[in-house]
């Protein structure tokens, strides 16, 4: 009845591509989108030869030979720098006509329009050469790219004011259980009191944050174990949000009454229950044409799912996460056929990485999150990993942490 | 003239407690802030003893002994679970009265209310004990953090629901400059006609982006190089900012009209010029009782001087940066006296991790920054780094990266 990671990957890529949607922003508002177009440096950068020092522009054949005791005198040059002239230049300014080097400060001494070079200096030196950096017509960011603060620059430095990015999809996020409540509902009511159940949700309020740089999340509240609330709650959902995600209900216990009403409404179950740990009971669905998501309610649980599955489906594929390589500090246990999410906490020793697995009891413990710095995944194919094996470390969606694992 | 950057740093730092500020929002308005209060658990994680595994609740006592070939039988208990006795037990259950160890699924056979016990399973085993996760009372996040999906999963599972956060600044942005032009205005022009320069000014887009994590960016515009203009300029934006960056202006050049301009302001240049390269041409002055930050005008050079002074001063002192150790690629030159910013891209060889420092001819070259994973410094009292030499690599703002630098 599971199946691998891999076939649940392969069964609902197709569909997020199908429902991929672009609009064009001003390159301003653009931060953190995928960018949906290559961008060709419209010039050649630099757009000229430029002094790569300060110093003196001269004609670099006009030094040979010099040396301390035998400096080489040049002329001031106006304008054209011609044969045994100089020019004093800044870095970064365009070189003088005529001009092929730049002999650097402390290797000549002016003196009223008289130059003195003490050292050779050949053609081309210290100088940086028209398109050297970025050719007319080079791609400069590329289609795909999550747009980050410098390419928000190098938009602004060539002028492209709009950018074409893939849509935010709006994605609704609905818990489903009698034994949750809204911590916020605490807030406005008196006296403690409160409806519904006795552990509070907190998976919307995760869900809802690692959203935030890749989707329009909306919070859709809580609805209670009866399947007409359930469908009455989904189709209400599905009317305003692109994708929907629901939370609880979809347990390893015997009823799954969102699948039932799933069903029920017409939807198509592609699957539910995947060979992953934690996050095994996830399943997803297309109901109504909209891709639902069923999310265990063990807030590690619906992390790991949200990480391996629901997300690579947001973002069409596009990988959101800076991944190292470091070495396993322990065995690390795990059985063939199914895909671990080990959560793990990185550490440096004799100029090696240690990655650590994070362990606490079980699927439900957030604080295992928040004490993580990314996770390993184990492959279906392994058995577990041996310590000083080396594993890539998956960097947690870089939220920046306040307390840097490697203090230099 | 020139500072260190540790002096630099010294000097700002305690303006930069005086001027923080405190305020108090929801927990689900909290993601990226800066907590400003220790947190602790006001219950044990676990709340009771609970099972770790799917299996049978037994006193582990009642279990020594049993083997596949002489399994001990329990009986089903009905409530408590006595000597001899068993309860089907799923993962994160609370452990029923009496028990004290879970057999494992596969180490047992139950037939009509009587269980076979295969395997030894001492007390304690497969049990998750209560607050063996988290005590009552522990510190579960501390004060000075910065608040990441986790966190506010974790605020909301022990229902806090408001927590106090450092206020972000109101920083604005004035870029200086006849040369410099804003690239939206082409947008509103028709015929490409503008006025001022010749430049696009890609600082201020790249700063409010940097910014936008940290702090309330607000685009001032651009103001022409004259004293009078600057005045007023520096004037409107002090009454509405709690911080000022202003870029251009602060080159290497004869001319410094913006420095002339806060002076003439009345207010107190605490540095202008620091030992760090790019960034040199770096200042701060106090005006009006409001920090002001000169910035250079090269972009790279406006990065550097934000990463290395503005961000530890506007994060008074909270480290936002992920730092990784990597083996330097090859030799990087730096002189003694002042500490390099060394852009750098990370790929791995034989599972050790390379930092290549990205060589683009000038510190005007956006694209050095796109291309770079992070930065390293050389310190002051360095001369360079040797290929083969460990360094610490600042990975860049954390802006996630569609081509991870290591793919598995």
């Amino acid at each position: 009845m599971l199946i691998s990671l891999r076939d649940a990957l392969s069964r609902i890529m197709p569909i997020a591509q199908c429902a991929a949607e672009y609009e064009t922003v001003a390159f301003d508002e653009a931060l953190g989108r995928v960018i949906a177009e290559d961008v060709r440096s419209p010039h050649d950068v630099p757009p000229f030869d430029r002094a790569a020092m300060d110093g003196y522009a001269v004609r670099g054949e006009d030094t040979f030979g010099a040396s301390p005791e035998n400096p080489i005198k040049l002329r001031r040059a106006s304008g054209l720098v011609r044969e045994r002239e100089y020019m004093p230049v800044q870095t970064g300014m365009k070189m003088p006509d005529g001009a092929n080097a730049v002999v650097m400060l402390e290797h000549a001494k002016e003196h009223k329009g008289i130059l003195d070079v003490f050292m050779p200096t050949p053609p081309g030196r210290n100088v940086s050469l028209k398109g050297e950096d970025v050719k007319k017509g080079e791609i400069i960011i590329k289609s795909g790219k999550i747009l980050n603060a410098y390419d928000i620059g190098l938009l602004a430095s060539i002028c492209k004011t709009e950018v074409k990015v893939r849509k935010m999809p709006e994605v609704g996020i609905l818990a489903t259980g009698d034994e949750i409540f809204d911590p916020r509902e605490r807030r406005e009511r008196s006296g403690g009191e409160r409806s519904g159940g006795m552990i509070p949700d907190s998976n919307s309020y995760v869900l809802s944050a690692l959203l935030s740089s890749i989707a329009r999340p909306e919070l859709l509240g809580i609805v209670s174990d009866e399947i007409e609330r359930l469908k009455v709650a989904i189709s209400d959902a599905l009317r305003s949000c692109d994708v929907l995600l629901m939370t609880g209900g979809s347990s390893v216990g015997e009823r799954d009454l969102v699948e039932d009403a799933l069903e029920n409404m017409g939807g198509n179950i592609i699957f539910h229950g995947v060979a992953i740990r934690p996050g095994e009971p996830v399943g997803f669905a297309v109901v109504r044409d909209k891709p639902v998501f069923m999310l265990p309610g063990y807030p590690v649980a619906a992390i790991s799912a949200f990480e391996l599955i629901v997300k690579p489906f947001l973002m069409c594929g596009v990988d959101t996460c800076m991944k190292i390589p470091a070495i396993a500090a322990r065995n690390i246990p795990s059985s063939a056929g199914r895909t671990d999410f080990v959560r793990v906490r990185l550490y440096e020793s004799d100029d090696m990485i240690y990655a650590s697995p994070v362990r606490l009891s079980g699927s439900g413990i957030l604080s295992s999150m928040t004490k993580s710095d990314g996770y390993i995944l184990i492959e279906d194919e392994k058995e577990g990993v041996e310590k000083g094996e080396k594993v890539i470390v998956h960097l947690l969606s870089y939220q920046p942490r306040s307390d840097p694992f490697i203090q230099p």
